[in-house]
């Protein structure tokens, strides 16, 4: 189960509309990177992000108001960004849009499932880690359903760092 | 008055879709088109668009099923368009979309303003001709607050041609 369950109060039209912002003008994405601290040394990051050009930046602020949640970036390009991050946050939100999501329905289903599932996978245990895997190659269809170009870090590589990882914990078990 | 009052059957869910879509992806437009046929030799071509790629053109064909109007265009960019034309039709839409735009909601005021007083555009008259002018006047608003960048004919061509049209026809009258 998740914790601090983070609430929206937005009626059926601020959700319409905001779905229809994110589905033209938005990001739904769960990015697999790199966290050494981490005991599966990967971190699923998801998020919602509303874009638009910095002249119309106003319009973000007043989503960021509306939602209570996010955080404005301006960006060399002169675009804006308004970013959602955190499991918490981000399923609260996506649950609210999912019923009025068009274009990005299948994103904001994915990532709803991973965020769900990111609890059984925070051991090291066999089962922990198979589920990672399984919730990274989900990050992996969201990530082609948003034509992500600069997409670092795929399962496969989480696969591989973990087994290297797996092998050396079975090893070092294993001499004693 | 307008004939033929257009009805749309929309809920406040699917109107406030279809503004954050117009807000992110589409165009609120008033264009002045040469038309050698009409006696005022221009008219103010109202449009509601809605842009996608190719790929998701499935999701403009529900919209034109779900709003009953609009011609879809495929461009040879790779994009594809839905075309909401004609004021009973646009004035009728942009009414029930006004209280959800957000960043086009000028661009919608202004339209409005246009179709609702084109009527009093329709003869040669002194009044008639101003009246036209100073719509074609906002029409050059809307196109400056699209960022309109083919735009080949403004207010101020019209003022010109009408201008000759109405000396040549003042002449005409006097050499009775």
């Amino acid at each position: 189960m998740l914790q601090n369950k983070v609430q929206f109060n937005l009626t059926d039209s601020q959700l319409a509309y905001l779905s229809g912002f994110i589905d033209c003008d938005g990001s739904i994405m769960a990015q697999i990177v790199s966290r050494n601290d981490y005991l599966l040394k990967f971190q699923i990051r998801v998020s919602v992000v509303f874009y638009q050009k910095k002249r119309r930046q106003h319009f973000l602020t007043q989503i960021q108001n509306e939602i209570g949640v996010g955080t404005l970036r301006v960006k060399p390009d002169g675009m804006t960004e308004l970013t959602i991050v955190g499991g918490n946050t981000v399923i609260a939100l996506l649950k609210k849009m999912q019923p009025f999501l068009r274009m990005k329905k299948k994103q904001a289903d994915l990532v709803i499932k991973i965020i769900e599932q990111l609890p059984l996978t925070k051991s090291l245990s066999k089962n922990s880690i198979e589920n990672f895997i399984k919730l990274c190659q989900i990050a992996d269809q969201v990530a082609e359903l948003n034509d992500s170009k600069n997409r670092q870090i795929t399962a496969l590589i989480v696969q591989e760092t973990l087994k290297l990882l797996n092998d050396s914990f079975t090893n070092k078990s294993e001499s004693f």
